[in-house]
């Protein structure tokens, strides 16, 4: 099996309440569930871990360096506009990186500070989002293997 | 009595030995018996925390959501200008909420990034900007109740 | 009692007629009505004029600077965009202030050139925003008279 | 009759001295016999106003909501570039409003402040403007009134 | 008879299927058919084209100015805000012309690129703008001949 | 099966042969190949087309749209950046729609003008971002047909 | 003798007593009486009007063309930045123009709105630019005599 | 003999008709033919190609790559402000590229999207920037042919 | 007599053949001759220097500082835009500066960096400028001698 | 001796690993030595402190205050963009600051937020950075001393 | 033999040594050998002056404007971004002027200050920049003596 | 010993009666003395050059290189914001080269235009900013001489 963090930035722990117009009712829990189920399906061994904290993303993107894993989803909502120690992280780690968001970040003419690091987006899906984040990171690691 | 979170964001630890000649000699533990003072007499029973870290901040406004809190009074001073991920928690929580700075911060061209979801803001007047947030906070939550 | 001038700018004479969505239903004789009676409470004389001409709202605060006013309360209303002349004068008569809007204007994006030179600010809380002005600038009275 | 206001912006009053190559050398006074023959044709009782203060503009069209009229056409002329607190007065009477420019506006790279509160514009056709400015507000009523 | 043409810009073969809430609902044949019956009642000879392409626009545009057209009547539509090269067209032929939007492109913060070319222009008025278009084309070819 | 246009932008044809380096050495006849087994997969019948006008895609869109078809995937590639046209075109169709952009154009600075239109968007798989784009397709008709 | 209107713009009549660290003790009175003493060796018959409303000043400046007035000089103090229909009213009437100021703008970064129309511009000398403004004035008429 | 492509583009059609006092009196053919003449002297194969759609321009460019020209002379006109797809065209081809311009557009302040691509640029000489464009595209192909 | 340091910026030299429809037809050599005969009646004694060199305008101006020069009065002219090192240099030696431009650089959209170093500006008047330059100087070392 | 505070911003713990083209192959640990080493050398105590969350950062520097240290040194590392917090807490401590950059942070066009607090910097040296960053903490608090 | 100036700007005296991967490795020496036999070959007597100080180039065009020489043609180098003053002299003297780049300063995002003021540009072609220069200045007096 | 060119940019002639509250009372000869002591301590050979002018700086430096010097330490003081030409002189010599600033250029809003070329950077340590510039040269040699 293959390790892979998947990363849930600053207010994923209040999904299902949070804006329900925009992000649904579906609560992290379930989330979690529904995400891991999938990834069974792809061999992958999948740690999903939240924070609102930027520094705490940041030291747990080392900390999965060092103990070797194979690539990294992001969502990194609350991070997104204002993480750029974050996105030293990813450049400094240089992971297989997937970007994820639920919503079209583009309508809402947001910017993303870490996407410029990403091998991968799936934006706008929805729950959707992670299952074909989790795919993607898929993808990108068989294209590194073979490049 | 109703429940209130009032929340001092970076720096207000330092209050009083903090650029005196903006913030006044008022040290934070004399600033908390002063408030407290005035929120018995608005019959408001007041949670007052400080944290440097934007993050923790977050987490204890979920928190306070969670455990059913009436309304959030804050100052996010140093968070005022990089707050992305604090604007986010705001407008998912919903909660009222009314904002507070001791300066004009427009005097000092500065734009809070978290004022556009408050529900009242209190600008410019010292200490008393605090005693201020909360008679706003206790209009807000009238208001509401009416509506 | 003290002498406060209560200005109110552009396009206040039409209050409950003018976008209710926004400003309510109150009109602008119920407000005079509401104020003058907090006004009591802190042992104001209170002075109310509104007027559509920026240069009239002038000429009227350089009146009340020559009788002795006390202090200042304004919703510069109309003039907050484009109220150049109204801070100009605002610096040559140095009056005690505080700025008054009762709609959360950094929510629409907007900024007042006159809150620079306010000594306090209180923004979005209906008609209680003109409560709490008066509020205010009793206690910048108060402040200045122990600075 | 339909009652319509014709609202004259600052220096108009000057129309026939005033930069002639732009504005041609019909006088306003020759404007308004012209206008007025071509309300008649129309069934339009119309009233014409010229002021060079924006507070009093703002004033006549207070009235004029206050007196019930039916439609305004307006040529903000001086007041383009500045009429904040005109544009709110639009707003907030929400009369049936054609807005009209005798020159080319956009060719001198010029952008009005109250163009976004029109119904219908007419730009640069000189005195034909005001001309099709008086149909413009006939249909303008026509539609609201079959909507 | 004077011959007139109508160019109508991308997107507008889909006129009434096409964002109804700010298009209304008429076809672009039943537009056409109006248009046609108040051309004749001022005596013009008016041939209607549409495209979705500038290119095609801009090879029309030097036909008809080749085969003698008297004036042109555009609404740019999708062309407005990058049609560059139709501009730079317009000023080439240098033919009298009106150029009409039907939603008020001011209040949506779009700029036309080609209106700086017009001898004059109709914002906002529906299906009616087409119809003011034509008398205002009608004024600038009375005006010119006058001249 | 459920039908779907895939629509190739500007410079699309030139594919494994245009800047290798950025977009790799497939051919578009190959990816072409790729694709269609991957849309079999799904259940999907895929008309492609291929164009360098963005008029012509325009057309080709409603042509689409009148012929009944389910959604529409497009990699907009040379009409990225000024295609105001054809983001028109999308608004007013309004087909399930996803974007698909072989590299992180954000990497390059490069803005979406159609991007705020799309219901999912796949970025910087190379290759795989079409076989992602028909999975995601798949999974915004599932979503819309069970809201 | 030579007819000139000396006008003085928004807040000037505060002279003496706004912010005097900036625009000295002088009165606006004893300012008068030493511009008329100095007029007087010039031959210039001087009338000065002060108004803090724009729309009154362009009513003043229009009557004096028509008086047959030979010049203006003007400290347009308080409508320098936002003075849009002084401006136009400046280009219309076509006087010879100087415009004054007390203290140097450009050290605080202001930007006069209407210096763009003057044939000379004095900035910077306190009371003394008056002075060397009527000066100026004269030459600027002795200039247009002899060209 | 050399293969050459001369893309002339939008608007190129009318010259000697547009704008005379920016491009002279000489017509489309009449140039045609002189620089057909110099580049015989040079022992060029020319190919001369009119179009005003960018789209026809880059299907062009691409099938001129697929024959194996040498080199392309292009005076962009109408694409030179939005030509985005031509600019991403050109980099793809990457053909020895020369451009030129008949007036000094930088006087102009416009700026070429496609000038960054180019080996070589001729501006400002009217007719003549064609013959040293064809000048200009030799001495590329030499340099290129010994370095 | 007083010593003042009349210092000419780049291009003065070519007074009189230097756009004369902006600068007029006095020669340098023509102006300096009635520029000293009108510091004569004021009793200065003015060197004139001029150089097209910004570093060697430096060394000169510490020059006369050290010689102990009482004024210096300056056209910066091609200095103007450019002239960053020239402001530090004012801002060095604090000597009484006037500054005078010959036309109106407002008029032509100029900014100069110097502006803010003087203690007043004359601007507009042509050759009259150097004449008020001169009244300016002596008005500013009066002020402060008397300050 | 000297108490120094070396604070070591976000990703700083990672480096030998990051990016090592620029920040070179010496891990933290192996800098730590160096620059322990350098210390000893001026007679400084120092105290090294790594954190990847701002708000630790804040929190470790106010604990510095309060027990009484000379001087701090300080690479923000990844704080550099975002750190407002971090900024007004240094404005809020005043103590003697010198901040060091390992790389050319103008050459990447970065701008540091906490620069502007800084008595001293140092950029572009690599590990040098840090041993000058501690000569230059004692040449300030030796300036500092004799002030 | 008709006399033309050749200019050579800042840091052009290091040709060859300067980034050679860029300007190439033929000396400033052997470039004027190349230059001087092409001017002969046009009939042309040429004067080479290098200097690396913006005002002795003004200098040096001056007296070549009184010696009655023909044409200039300049590579302002070092001069392109700040050369204000050298664009004022180019205005002032009116000679005919082709401006030479070696490299396509565009592809730099390089604006250069005295293009305005060319009759003809030559940009990006290295040594044969100043072969075209110098055919293009004859083209330009050639038209210029048949106008 | 090691040959090094200290270059001092424009207005550092006047150091210790330049803006003393800014850059202290040492003047030049001083700091030269101050300076010299230092750099024997280092074994370098110190030639240290004052000019005013841009180009002269410039000469300086091709001088220095041509001599075959071992490294630059410049202060650019006056040509810090203006010097596009010296900047591209540093970018040809490619010299090792540290810059000094005697004060917090960040803390005053200034960009230095040469400090990109730079291999270390010393700011706001007033005389001593000197010394620690000597320190880094050294440095700086001494990591290129062990790459």
């Amino acid at each position: 099996m293959t390790d892979i963090l998947l990363l849930q930035g600053a207010n994923m722990n209040w999904l299902g309440k949070r804006e329900p117009e925009l992000y649904g009712t579906t609560s992290a829990a379930e989330l979690d569930k529904i995400v891991r189920a999938h990834a069974e399906t792809l061999d992958l061994s999948l740690e999903i871990f939240y924070t609102n904290t930027e520094g705490t993303a940041i030291d747990r993107i080392y900390k999965a360096a060092q103990d070797g894993i194979a690539g990294l989803v992001m969502n990194p909502a609350g991070f997104t506009y204002g993480g750029f120690a974050l996105r030293d992280c990813l450049r400094a780690v240089r992971l297989p990186y997937v970007e994820v968001h639920m919503t079209n970040i583009e309508r809402r003419s947001t910017r993303s500070l870490t996407v410029a690091e990403a091998d991968g987006v799936i934006i706008g899906l929805g729950i959707d989002s992670y299952r074909l984040g989790l795919d993607a990171i898929v993808a990108v690691l068989r294209q590194q293997s073979t490049s």
